[in-house]
């Protein structure tokens, strides 16, 4: 078995408020990150998927193919959007990178050729801040 | 003369939307970056001072002052805000890193010690994008 | 479950010379490293978290929060400190990468929220170089 | 168990190219990567061991012999190569970067100290494409 | 006077042999960059314009109209090929940075917009090697 | 003129000490860099050079003879040494980073091809901050 990952990037803006917490209680959990009119990054995205490598191919899958899959199914859907207004899928839900990869995760994991399976999905939001979902 | 930079960082967001232009026009001018709820970025800032080397400090200026005058002057204003909305020194004003860069250059120009001048003030948008000023 | 991660840096010197070698051997070990005024890095710590996201918050864990107990428990004992004289718990500990993320451990597996566990704690040297322990 | 990683790199030109399809085939499959003349990158290789820490050294493994061994048995022979035709054992076999880390692997798996047994083999062709092998 | 930087990338080929020289001579200049069949980089193009930047648009010029200039005269020409072979302007011209940047130029330094002139054009080979032409 | 540039890297330790000052003063000046025990950095050192193509060899200068150079002036005088203790050139010089490279300066001016000469030494002490001297 062999892992490739392809990484692509977007940038988007978002703000950090859960309609659970009272205003105070906001600000105390998200900090700046609940700073009212929103704040952005530029965000890496990097998918690993793991499988056999085709003897015809020598390729587990082409990176061509998981790039424009990444693209189709994910960048063109938040790149230069704000998260909490114009995507639907993060419509109700709080737009943390650990939120992101769930939902990026669904959005990935049945559209992968036969001989592959999706094994990480994991997004930068910094150069320091990172999360990731191996679908455990 | 000796040359020294200090690297800082902040995340916010922002739409360039020129008032001058159609809405059209921003589109065919600006494309994405015109999303109308704004997108944003992990912007990073270097900030270049030339002058001498004080005999017995070996240094042009403390680096550590520098970074707290980029904090102050800079970074508090700017960091997790949306620039179109929260930020004073950006009212009117298109908030491309082009028009930053001159701003910034403003808050800073006269803040450096006496042996010191200001020498570039350079803005990445993105690892790709970057604009710089030299005050010329 | 989901796994986030914080990068935090700091600044030390060490030199690696084993007390149960003799000099001909410890310089035969380490080469460079074992020069007897001692050398330095920037060291990079990226430590990894896992657990259930919060219902109400979208998080695993606050990152911020995370980034303060690393500076707490880590940073503020290692920063610009030399390892071998400086700090407590690097006494009688040969100051290799492997060595300092096993302490690193210690400090940080009992401190984390109910909801979560350590992963994984992670040390760059340099670019290069790097030691990981995952508590196996 | 401690695992610890070192980075190296070479410059090397290959062509992706199946003999098990036709030419349009290829050009389907492997897009500019199948390029007539070849390409080529500056490949990032990572290769990660795991073992106990020595008490009398604090090391798994030495990263300077391990960084001699990845020259020897690695870059030596692919540094400034062309993968398709200087190497001898990429004859017969699509130089991807899946069917690479098999091989490198092989070359590695038995190389290693009695404490250390290797853990996995990375390969980077470009900042955003890898591939690994961990020996499953 | 505002300066923008955009950068690209492409993945080429080539190996650095000087018909003015003998085989022996070939070898003691270049080294490895010698090397019969060729070897290949991650080439990073990073270009700089200058201008005042329009009232109306915030811009000096639109980076991404400099992007699709830069994909059109330059990558679209060297990316994934043989630079020896493959690249028509770079025939009897020995493939180094410092000849490839003052190509580049030439292919550049008319086709900016009226406000603007070229400043530089600048190539990473590796990380490590860099040359870079500013017109003089 | 085409201006090329190498990279080297060197790990070192130091400590920021003014014998012009009082403890306090120092204390005052260099925060934790004062440290009484040092500490350490992996400093990158890139050199600029400029000149002349060479009709023959397409390049200004030879970057392995380059990097010949600085390893034999440079690296092998601070690599794995402390500045303070081990340098004979820093001695009796605090080693800031502006310190640094005039000394640099000085040991590679001269050494250069008669095409060439030395336009930039340009030190990193971490990512964020840099000094350079271009010999004005």
């Amino acid at each position: 078995m062999i892992y490739i990952s392809r990484k692509v990037d977007f940038c988007a803006s978002h703000r950090l408020h859960s309609p659970a917490l009272t205003d105070a209680e906001n600000v105390a959990l998200y900090g700046k990150c609940n700073s009212a009119n929103g704040h952005g990054h530029n965000y890496v995205l990097e998918v690993t998927v793991c499988g056999s490598v085709g003897e015809n191919t020598g390729m587990v899958m082409d990176l061509k193919a998981l790039k424009d899959l990444l693209d189709q199914e994910i960048v063109d859907r938040v790149d230069h959007k704000n998260l909490n207004v114009d995507v639907d899928f993060m419509q109700g839900v709080i737009p943390t990178a650990e939120n992101m990869v769930i939902k990026f995760w669904g959005y990935l994991e049945n559209r992968l050729p036969e001989n592959c399976r999706l094994f990480e999905v994991r997004l930068w939001e910094t150069d320091n801040n990172v999360a990731f979902y191996r679908g455990e």
